[in-house]
């Protein structure tokens, strides 16, 4: 971080947002997406995820929407990290030239037996795995999610917390992200779960990647703000989210993010507008209304 | 207050909320909703508005209401305060058996002007001559509108806000509301605000009032607690709001606030579900579905 009142952003709505959203995007209105949020001043945006087609559909051809990433130059300027979940992705990954791998665990098995399909122990190999065959400008963000709680197992503990952030501190990453994935993370919470990671972790590797389900999200941002973390995870329009609830949504929204931003006289040095832009685009596409109240609010003023 | 963990919660869904539901709702499903608020352990619901029935017509027949409540013998348990405007109201008030009165003025004339068609000076005379013509066992609730910015004039000043509350405390009121009448208060502005007027009026005085039009309010009630605040404003299942924009809400939800009290470690004594029951109740009747995250979500724990 240049200095305290900089916030960086990174963009999760091409990945965590359409990954959750039913209706499947085409390649070009997805890499359409992704160029109009590259036109708001984001620096990082997250553009997908080299898992097996058939296990995520909406993340088919990401070595596809790479390409055209790479082709469109906007890769020199922007970062874009992936999702790699083991060797197989990485070779595609390096094939697409991508630069910034995201790696994935949790601190609860049930969740990763049912995400992934192994225990945290077993997704700590296959990480290493990545991260021994990586190329040596690649570099690296690692995701714990249910940190907060977990649909499984409930309430999960902060000493395990601890423990898989040292395992994956200890791997190499260059910056951890902390996942509230089912959107069940309070504010004191939050002052735990940040205390005690900021001792072992530098404060300017830590990110938090809060969804809105039960709209403690910006909430908990501010909370975060207030014990020095400066690097949050969002979606624009306020993507994804568990399709089957009306206003049950998924990642902060990048709009309510900004705005927070902006009261507390934060920098992000990106265009709110050109942000809707790109939401009021993609929620066309995927035939949804942002469940951002502020979203709404600021796209009435646009009338 | 009893103790510092003891929050007040005022229901306002009965009152602001359903005054600005386009739906008009009947005399027995208006008193039904109250019964249902009732059997929460609510021990304030704000019932509804003694002005000119021409004017806000969903307030029409509070008299005849009042009178349900007082038949049902609801208000030796819980205090159901009501909108006076003027001397009028307070005879009709005096006439149902109303104990609780709220007065109501804001810090710009502009608004004063649209809402009461007075200036903010005359609205003191006005309550000045409600005081002074109330019943001895009367209390009073002054509520301030527009505090943290006006639809006509933008953002307002301290100093104004300080100068009502002074002429307000001066009146004998028993308790301040501050509203966010239009929602635009943001965290820092909410420390600003609260911070001066714990200069000038006791903190157990002291109620805010918060719209959710920017999915900002629970964000500023936490902010608020935080200052030492422990009366807040809220409308069951996040009734009312602005009837242009799906999405942009009123007053903020009572589970909301719950919800936040309860991870915060504070006691309210009010039953959650049972909150739940009546806002299904009313939203069913006002053919809505509740505009609150956390709402939808406990909804759906419910299937």
């Amino acid at each position: 971080m240049k200095n305290d009142s900089q916030i960086k952003i990174v963009e999760v709505g091409p990945r965590d947002g359409l990954q959750n959203e039913k209706i499947s995007i085409s390649l070009d209105d997805k890499f359409q997406y992704i160029e109009l949020l590259s036109k708001s001043g984001l620096q990082f945006i997250e553009a997908g995820s080299f898992v097996r087609p058939e296990s995520i559909k909406q993340m088919a051809m990401t070595d596809k929407l790479y390409e055209k990433i790479v082709e469109s130059k906007l890769d020199q300027f922007i970062r874009f990290p992936c999702l790699v979940p083991n060797l197989i992705g990485l070779e595609n990954a390096k094939k697409a030239g991508v630069k910034d791998i995201a790696l994935f665990t949790a601190i609860s098995d049930s969740f990763t037996k049912k995400n992934i399909n192994c225990t945290v122990d077993e997704s700590f190999s296959r990480m290493k795995e990545v991260i021994d065959n990586a190329s040596s400008e690649m570099v690296f963000r690692g995701y714990i999610s249910t940190v907060f709680g977990c649909p499984y197992e409930g309430k999960t503990s902060i000493k395990r917390l601890c423990e898989v952030t040292e395992k994956l501190l200890d791997l190499g990453i260059d910056e951890l992200s902390l996942g509230d994935t089912i959107g069940v993370a309070t504010p004191s919470q939050v002052v735990e779960v940040v205390s005690a990671i900021k001792k072992i972790c530098p404060e300017d590797k830590i990110a938090m990647h809060f969804h809105d389900t039960r709209g403690m999200a910006i909430t908990n941002v501010l909370k975060s703000l207030e014990l020095g973390i400066r690097i949050f995870d969002s979606s624009s329009g306020g993507l994804g989210g568990c399709p089957y609830a009306k206003g049950a949504t998924g990642n902060v929204a990048t709009e309510d993010l900004l705005y927070l931003c902006e009261a507390e006289g934060l920098s992000t040095g990106i265009d709110l507008e050109k942000i809707m832009d790109a939401s009021i685009f993609i929620l066309n596409k995927v035939n949804k209304t942002s469940p951002s109240k502020f979203f709404i609010t600021k796209l009435k003023e646009r009338l």
